[in-house]
């Protein structure tokens, strides 16, 4: 694997499309705000990838650090916080509860988050969920936890968008119809290297709505962390290089309120994760012409 | 897209692979008998792609028909019979039920269908379904219902092997990890182009369990069919060529059983559709050494 810190996919003042490694100022951890980059070369995901530390590039405008051509599976827990489990009124799962997003939900870092015409009728429900997403970087199956890490390629902090209604009640019990629309799994604004984050299970995890801090707690608190998470999802099943797995939400998302405040047409939603950065997108109503291909 | 009648992947007798249209004797339908193809050039999802008919190659082993590195998302509909959703004990469903399976799963006519030791612990609850499956060949989202065949790349037939107790009782409510593992996918032997196919909902479906008839019935009996199941899956969702849809299985699973007759070691389950041809795979169950990578 490449020697990559923190990798981003970015459109460069030339128009077209790079892989780098994030250049930061000192005390700058989050990658959203890179204005250069060095450029990698080759396949992000073979052993000659490498770090041009001679090609430094302007970012124009940050891609999803991984394009989804490039993406196989994307896995997702659901209710890996306890706080979140309770909040959902859902017992603390035994096993890892496993559902996939498709491909084509994944987006940037920036990126317009699209309600389609399904989604807005009921207009009630859309819901916000910050992850730690774990990228893999090669091949693995029935991996030990104790070599777990081994297969990961960099983490990252993506949004698992939920339309509740679809979701919970109007899915037959699966919830993938209302976690899968195109655009409904924005990541970034990096992929950071392990060596960067040597405990995944240790990050604060943060989602603010609008400015407000509605999502704030740690990766400690997760049910199953990290290198369990590999080994289990790896069990008879065998995880590839580019392959992401969304690790569930902590408890604060709208769902879990009282007065639940859905996301609304306009709303600007922020997910962060310590040591990796934020993903800032904004929820974008669809008109029934702008949903046509 | 390509003018083949029956697209098949094959190792012929140069030990290399290739994609063609079946050659088949008089009267005969099934892909699985083919012994000779005409070689089909280029990116079969291309315009480009166009079968040689002066270039007839001899099949030594038949591959899943369509390659999983060319497979951008697997989806599956629950409950799609309503004779199923009977022996289910689940109420008639009002929408599409949507389920995934990984790429990983994917896999050929003639495969073994690998049990990991996961799926072993409880050896109950192995289960077969013969499921219509839609090959999509262009891209498309908002499909309206009336143009939705227009989106077929082809049909075939797959098994939706499943392990009840982890889809139903351990996977937190959710089907996925139960059916996901490594080759629990089998599919083909053929993708057959809807030119022979003008109504993909009147063909005979059945599965025989070591030669004994388990499931025959008809995909008439689907509750979604094939044009109303691809609208509903666009509503703000692209679907790309490669996209897989297994759509639902008839009555007749081991799970609908008064005294359940699961999937064993040595089992040989062949799953069939009118006009598209035969899967026949072997239940193998895996030791230890064997589900390493």
């Amino acid at each position: 694997m490449a020697s990559f810190s923190r990798l981003i996919r970015f459109i460069a003042t030339d128009n077209k499309m790079y892989y780098g490694d994030a250049i930061l100022p000192t005390g700058i951890t989050d990658a959203a705000k890179a204005t250069k980059a060095n450029l990698i070369e080759g396949d992000i995901f073979s052993s000659s990838a490498r770090v041009n530390q001679q090609k430094v590039l302007d970012v124009k405008k940050l891609l999803a650090p991984i394009d989804s051509k490039d993406v196989r599976t994307v896995r997702c827990l659901g209710l890996n916080y306890a706080a979140h489990a309770k909040e959902s009124n859902m017992p603390i799962p035994k096993f890892p509860i496993l559902f996939y997003k498709p491909v084509t939900s994944l987006s940037g870092p920036t990126d317009p988050i699209p309600i389609p015409a399904m989604a807005q009728n009921p207009v009630e429900g859309i819901d916000y969920e910050c992850e730690l997403v774990i990228v893999i970087g090669k091949p693995g199956r029935d991996i030990p936890e104790g070599k777990a890490l081994d297969y990961v390629f960099g983490y990252s902090v993506g949004n698992d968008i939920s339309h509740r209604e679809w979701q919970i009640k109007k899915g037959g019990g699966q919830w993938s119809l209302g976690k899968g629309f195109d655009g409904w799994a924005p990541f970034g604004p990096a992929v950071v290297s392990p060596k960067l984050i040597p405990n995944p299970n240790n990050l604060r995890i943060m989602t603010k709505l609008n400015g407000r801090t509605v999502q704030d707690s740690t990766t400690a608190d997760q049910i199953f962390g990290v290198a369990k998470t590999i080994s289990f999802l790896s069990q008879g099943t065998t995880l590839l290089p580019g392959d992401m797995i969304f690790t569930g939400t902590p408890q604060g998302v709208a769902m879990g309120m009282k007065a639940p405040v859905w996301l609304k047409d306009g709303d600007v939603v922020e997910v962060t994760l310590e040591n990796v950065g934020s993903c800032v997108n904004k929820v974008e109503f669809e008109t029934k012409a702008e949903a046509k291909l």
